[in-house]
């Protein structure tokens, strides 16, 4: 009972013993599941039913309540309903069990007032007395390698298990099973599939963290509707880095229709969804757009191949599959290879005339009169130093070809090779052959580079997160709003945190404004200062190029007249110099509830919000992610240069944006919502300025 | 033999009689194939196989040559190598055979010179006597409606067919039988199988006009490699869409590997990608990304279904399926179907209380406890109107629920409401139930959606089609450069056009100059002007906003000496008005080879080729077509304005593009390239006017 609540989880994963408060008699019941699953795959601890009306519950004795047991059980399983699960939580807690896995529905994802605070309730409770609870609403868990089946998913019934390499760890019951389902239908074995359901206390990302550390495992699928729990997500993925388990996630709720389903299904908080994709980028998971992906590669990440290139090599006895191969390749970003001269030549010697020496290889219709020529080839590619990944396209085959040859002969070179190769092919008997010889096998040549794609790019993934060491912000002051900063204490606040900001003066009276010229030197910019307003171009608050004492005296009484007309507080006028530079860009933050400290860079300038090219950072971060990121700009080609300019100075603005970065990261800072736009660059050496402002902070130090 | 080309070739679907010149005894050989198959399917017509060695060949009374033949063949196939196939094909045209097809490789793909050469030399020949070639390097037709296979695909060993509503005609052999196969695993019959080969007289796009006649075909497959004929593909499409059959193409070679890859294959020109895009769209044919694509939603053409929304209701027994269905559905642009509160009423009375009335509707695994629930739920959503589509997920089911219920009632709602319906089903044990109903099946809620909106979007173009007409453009006076013309030419040819220009007048002397500037008003912009410079501001040839005579005579001076001392003709200087406007836009236009007047139209300005935000035009094109095209450009949401702006004048925009459509399709312009940057668009009502033009033509009527 001393243990962590970590260690208490663990449990979950192999217990001792375990009860089923709501046993039930029929298999096909969700309290009569366990009890099936437990007897048919081998578990080896005690099993206790608790059920007051029968003596024996499919040939376990039963006990009438968990009091009358011989022994506190480490797991126990819920399912009766409604209250009933909420005091069997309790008695749960009192007794000492490790782990009560609540399998009740009707909690928070239908009642976020009373469903959650009942949620609330049972993880105090437990927590009280070192006690983990997984759900409610959910479907369990499932180990094969324990045979703690304690679910009550159908799926095992249908699609009998086999241990392997494979872990699934889902908030979702059906998406615990369904890739456990497909995986099993294409003969791959699965260790763990498991469900959290609405995550009260153990959430999705607490349980993958102990999956993670099972020494079998060599691929952790995750399905995930709302991240909640990026600690323990990061610590996840630091644990499979750490022992190069690849880590694919599917998170949905990618739009608003389905976020808006996912409330009602697990009660998920929405998240942004680009800030998924970069989270999960940074810390080297893979997210699979769909079901699809999210199984499609399996095969490869089982192979333990370490890929040093993606250079494609395609063969195919089709011209077709050797041009759509080419085109899929390179619409992933895969360049085919250029093999040597000697290898053409001695693919030449081997291949009739009108075949192709050159990659794609096409062996043509000539492989239906000489079988040979296939595995003849392949010995004399796998020499080529070019070649990172093969492609093997067979689209038809069957009476006149040596089939098997060709997949023995495919098998033996991807031995040989070390390297990666699918195949591509359609027919349903010819593809058999080729998985008998423990190849992957695609359906079409898009689909099989797809997953290559998957495969090789994912690795490219983890292996940068772990050079990275993708590190972690806590939220430093979860802010939900602030306060907005007039300009002037907006500029000097980012000035203060190291961003190059415009030369100006706050001018309190038409005198100081007029003496702001004569030091700063026309033309000069006149804007009103107000804290209560944002857009001021719209009501006339900014005059460009003001280049004489009088034009300044009527900006300033203008802006006066204007933001007190407004009824909106007037903090004076800025006069700022008329900088000068190449490319008006922008740098914005924010605080994310779930992310922490959300920095925005992109192009700058009036339009940002109707055509809009930016990219995001979640802090930390550091100068390399910052430039990776502004290459992925639209604007990306301006500012290396182009049409005889000079290339931009974007030492100077990812200074400025690591500065922003470092603000948002300080606890003292106070800072909830920034936005510098727009950030004046210059070419190479002449810096970068911000020139504009939008500040919101908590504590208004300079106001 | 007095018919018409495209008679003779409709001769081939169904002859009377067929002769192999090279047949062989061993049916795995290409000379042995098709008399296993016209023997094995069925072939009522006359079979002559030729071969000097044999009395008999596969059962068939064998001739020495053609020339001993009873009766000259209406078709031939030519399976012998090199020069013997040529003489075989002048004897058939000799003869009066109508259709020989050349099965021998090593011709225009292998060899673009003799090769091709051959190819032309055959295809005289055979015209000359009003026979048509298929191929050479062709692997033959099948068209399982008439038993003609003459063909030696493995395929039809393999997958063995079954006549049905499907045609598939590629040039590619094995893009001819790789959807036959996987349509063949799904039960699916296919009446036509042809591959075409080189394409030296039938292409594959007239071969594809004459299928599309075929009154059985539901749906029309095709694999193109590169598009030359656009006439045959045009008429291909308007006979399918007269008779509402869609037609669906993968077109290959969308990349540059891709390109090189299909000339060595069938010795394919490379088309510009997005003009296929353009083209096909156009004429209501579906571009199909890859084979996937190409069959994924066969199963939905042949229902018959005549959608008339695309608002979908998903259903569901798992909240993750909910989920990513939204998801899936929001990610293609299909609305998820707001059902009436009615309907969620009865919903409510028949659900348990957790489960979720809003759309997608979530039984929630209660369905294992109650497996009426699904059924009961169909008829209430049967009434609502919101509903145009239906999605059924059913991720996990097998003991314990009533599968057969859920897939007979599933197909009965389908038949009642006659709208479409698609499943999502993993397992596939139920899946098959729901296919043995008729429904289409898929793995994936992602991958059902995606195969229901191509069938939706594709009935939206092929409805668009119709109702524009899309008519072809054959290339109207085909130019492979043309002469730059100078600017003050390229103007006054966009002026005649129709298009407006900016005021200017072309200046020969420093005096005229200064003219010119008192006639237009300061200020004004002065620009060199030669035929032999089309960048002008990289050699700073443009001065913008001169206000004074001095000026104007300097920059005048200037513009004369930079270009004699660039060694380039001095036409003189344009003197022209500092027009204003809000936003600087492009039009170009040139001369495909292909497809005819291409017309471009985008955001204008210098960085046009770095970040190119461009739409193509195939002509002819109207106004609605223009318009539509503007609608997909980054820059659409400033044309109707943002942040206050008024909206742009996009009507005067578009009949500077109109009037330039009509100048590409008038012969008489002699037009080949033309380049407008930037045309000038100002608010509604203001117009836009071309401030710059870079004209080519091969006559110079201004010159």
């Amino acid at each position: 009972m001393s243990d962590s609540p970590r260690d208490s989880l663990r449990t979950v994963l192999d217990p001792k013993s375990v009860a089923i408060v709501g046993a039930s008699e029929n298999p096909n019941k969700l309290g009569g599941r366990p009890l099936l699953y437990l007897s048919r795959f081998g578990y080896k601890g005690s099993v206790y039913p608790i059920n007051s009306k029968r003596a024996n519950v499919q040939g376990y004795k039963a006990y009438p309540s968990l009091t009358d047991l011989p022994e506190a059980p480490e797991v126990a399983i819920v399912v009766v309903p409604g209250d009933a699960a909420v005091e069997a939580v309790e008695q749960c807690a009192r007794l000492g069990v490790r782990v009560v896995i609540v399998m009740t529905s009707g909690f928070g994802e239908t009642d976020a007032g009373a469903g959650k605070a009942k949620e609330r309730h049972m993880r105090e409770v437990a927590r009280a007395r070192g006690m983990r609870v997984i759900g409610p609403n959910c479907q369990g868990l499932a180990n094969f390698g324990s045979g703690a089946i304690l679910s009550f998913s159908t799926m095992y019934i249908e699609a009998p298990p086999q241990d392997g390499p494979v872990g699934i760890v889902s908030q979702s019951g059906a998406m615990s099973v369904v890739p456990y389902g497909l995986l099993r239908q294409r003969g791959i074995g699965v260790r763990h599939s498991h469900a959290t359901g609405n995550d009260c206390d153990v959430t999705v990302a607490e349980l993958a963290s102990v999956v993670a550390e099972d020494p079998d495992l060599k691929l952790l699928l995750l399905y995930l509707e709302g991240i909640s729990d990026t600690g323990h997500l990061a610590e996840t993925a630091r644990i499979a880095r750490e022992r190069d388990l690849p880590v694919i996630a599917l998170k949905s709720g990618r739009t608003s229709a389905g976020q808006e389903a996912a409330r009602s299904h697990t009660g998920a908080l929405a998240n942004e969804d680009r800030l998924v994709d970069t989270f999960l980028a940074k810390h080297g998971i893979w997210r699979a757009r769909d079901t699809a992906e999210l199984v499609g590669s399996v095969e490869m990440y089982l192979k333990g191949w370490k890929p040093k290139g993606r250079r494609l090599v395609a063969i195919s006895n089709s011209g077709a599959v050797c041009v759509m191969a080419a085109d899929a390749a390179t619409a992933v970003g895969m360049p085919m290879a250029k093999i040597a001269d000697q290898t053409r030549a001695e693919l030449a010697k081997i291949l009739p005339g009108f075949a192709t020496t050159t990659n794609p290889i096409d062996i043509t219709a000539a492989l239906l009169t000489n079988s040979r020529l296939f595995s003849d080839i392949l010995p004399v590619l796998a020499h080529d130093p070019a070649a990172d990944a093969f492609l093997i396209g067979i689209p038809v085959a069957g009476q006149g070809y040596d089939v098997d040859a060709f997949a023995r002969d495919s098998a033996e070179f991807a031995r040989a090779t070390g390297k990666p190769l699918v195949a591509a092919v359609p027919q349903a008997s010819i593809a058999a052959k080729f998985r008998e010889h423990g190849l992957p096998v695609f359906t079409t040549e898009a689909e099989a580079v797809a997953a290559l794609n998957q495969f090789l790019s994912h690795r490219e993934l983890m292996q940068s997160a772990r050079e990275r060491g993708a590190a972690l912000a806590r939220v430093p002051h979860p802010l939900t709003g602030g306060t907005l900063l007039n300009e002037a204490d907006s500029l000097a606040r980012m000035a203060r945190a190291g961003v190059p900001v415009v030369g100006h003066r706050l001018c309190k009276s038409a005198d100081e404004a007029a003496a702001a010229l004569a030091e700063l030197g026309a033309p000069v910019v006149v804007k009103g200062c107000s804290p209560e307003v944002v857009h001021k171009s719209e009501l006339g608050l900014v005059r460009l190029g003001l280049d004489n004492e009088q034009a300044v005296r009527a900006a300033f009484r203008d802006m006066e007249r204007t933001l007190r007309g407004q009824g909106a507080r007037f903090d004076g006028a800025i006069v700022a110099k008329m900088a000068s530079g190449r490319r008006e860009m922008m740098i914005g933050a924010r605080m994310d509830p779930v992310f922490g400290p959300v920095v925005l860079v992109g192009d700058g300038g009036k339009y940002v919000e109707a055509m809009p090219d930016v990219q995001v950072l979640l802090s930390p971060f550091n100068d390399s992610e910052v430039k990776a990121a502004l290459a992925r700009l639209r604007i990306a080609p301006l500012l290396t240069g182009v049409r005889g300019e000079p290339a931009l100075d974007i030492d100077a603005f990812c200074a400025a944006v690591l500065a922003i970065c470092r603000l948002m990261m300080n606890p003292e800072s106070r800072v909830s919502n920034l936005d510098l736009n727009p950030v004046l660059v210059g070419a190479k050496g002449e810096g970068c300025v911000a020139l504009d402002a939008v500040v919101y902070a908590t504590v208004t130090s300079d106001g």
